[in-house]
């Protein structure tokens, strides 16, 4: 039997619906029937993840380990997790829990050197979270590929596009985001960057290819086509 | 606490991504934290609902109600259905489980009466089964409103755009089924239609306003503001 999907969401809610979005239209299917069984739990009030990576903010651990419980009961034979920055906390998360958790970073990273081959210097764009714990400068580094980060100040604004009060969580019109965004892109590729990896599942809500200056790798795309490969190969 | 949300969905898979992308939208958050905890079962295994009720096809009722409990046990405190046709089987469904399922049907006849007033004439645009079972005739002639139904070559039509190789449902690009859609919809009028009702949730994934010559009601997008409105004024 075809594997059951679980999705651990709400992290956040529009970059769930995205994935479960992108995971619908990447499976080959003519009738509704032909489609994969998908267990979403979108909870938003998991607490936020680079706040406590960074600032000691509340843990999210807990609610990420009772998500996956969860999923799991139901009959998940798989988790995909939409939020890059939650990733950190995915060894702690898998210890209790036997049903294999998607790894969105090492998908992304080797789907990079798969396309663009090794020793290509990639740009990422992620929360401070996700930079300051080093997750895609240790898979991409992995994978035979460089990284470049954002300087202090394109910090800064990617992370004022993805939290700011006209920021995408917030639910502001994508074109103020994507200004903000073009500039942290630029600034990369002035840094030497020949990909940029749009590393937090908010980013590809605003932006798409035609954004940007050099080829760009989504993880939530990346993440979808590994969630489908698995699931229809089992 | 704030209500948990479950969805009964993958009758279809994207009428359900649109669903909660619709509650997600319509949600008033600024952070993660504002939005709603959203539990989904998408089960594209359920069988056709049409073919059920009009065809002898194999009975959906048990996967819906298996469905319905699935989402109760993990903590669902209402549940919403992006499935017109489906409602048919609602009150069995009900029959069995205490979790109240919002009835998109009599939301959206309730909804049309309140924007358009009463003794308007609604034209149905919903699968063979929806009309077979007369779920949108009833309910909006409790709402004080009157039907117009689709001729045989026009319920062909749509049957053909929700249903057909290049359709809908089987992930077909928007303009095939559009045509068809907006063939449907001009007959209506015709005989008299001041509303077009989209009552089944795969048509508003590629018709829009502006692709009609009278005002539209979207049942997903009805449905997703009752669900926002239960939940937040629990």
């Amino acid at each position: 039997m075809t594997p059951i999907v679980g999705i651990l969401g709400g992290m956040g809610p529009a970059a769930t619906v995205d994935l479960f979005d992108r995971i619908v239209r990447a499976t080959p299917a003519r009738t509704d029937q032909d489609h994969l069984r998908i267990l979403i739990d979108n909870n938003p009030a998991v607490p936020d993840r680079t706040a406590a990576i960074l600032e000691g903010g509340a843990d999210p651990l807990p609610a990420l380990r009772a998500g996956t419980a969860g999923l799991a009961a139901q009959g998940a034979d798989l988790i995909a997790m939409p939020c890059n920055t939650a990733h950190h906390f995915l060894p702690a998360m898998q210890e209790t829990t036997s049903v294999p958790i998607v790894d969105m970073i090492g998908e992304t990273a080797r789907d990079i050197a798969r396309r663009h081959g090794a020793g290509r210097t990639v740009g990422i764009m992620a929360t401070r979270g996700t930079i300051a714990c080093g997750l895609y400068q240790r898979a991409l580094r992995k994978a035979g590929l460089s990284a470049a980060v954002p300087a202090e100040t394109e910090q800064d604004r990617l992370m004022e596009a993805i939290y700011g009060p006209e920021g995408i969580k917030a639910g502001a019109p994508a074109p103020g985001p994507r200004t903000l965004l073009r500039e942290v892109a630029a600034a990369l590729v002035e840094q030497g960057a020949e990909i940029l990896l749009l590393g937090c599942t908010e980013l590809p809500l605003v932006l798409d290819a035609d954004d940007l200056p050099v080829p760009m790798a989504a993880s939530n795309q990346i993440l979808a086509e590994a969630v489908v490969r698995t699931a229809l190969s089992s």
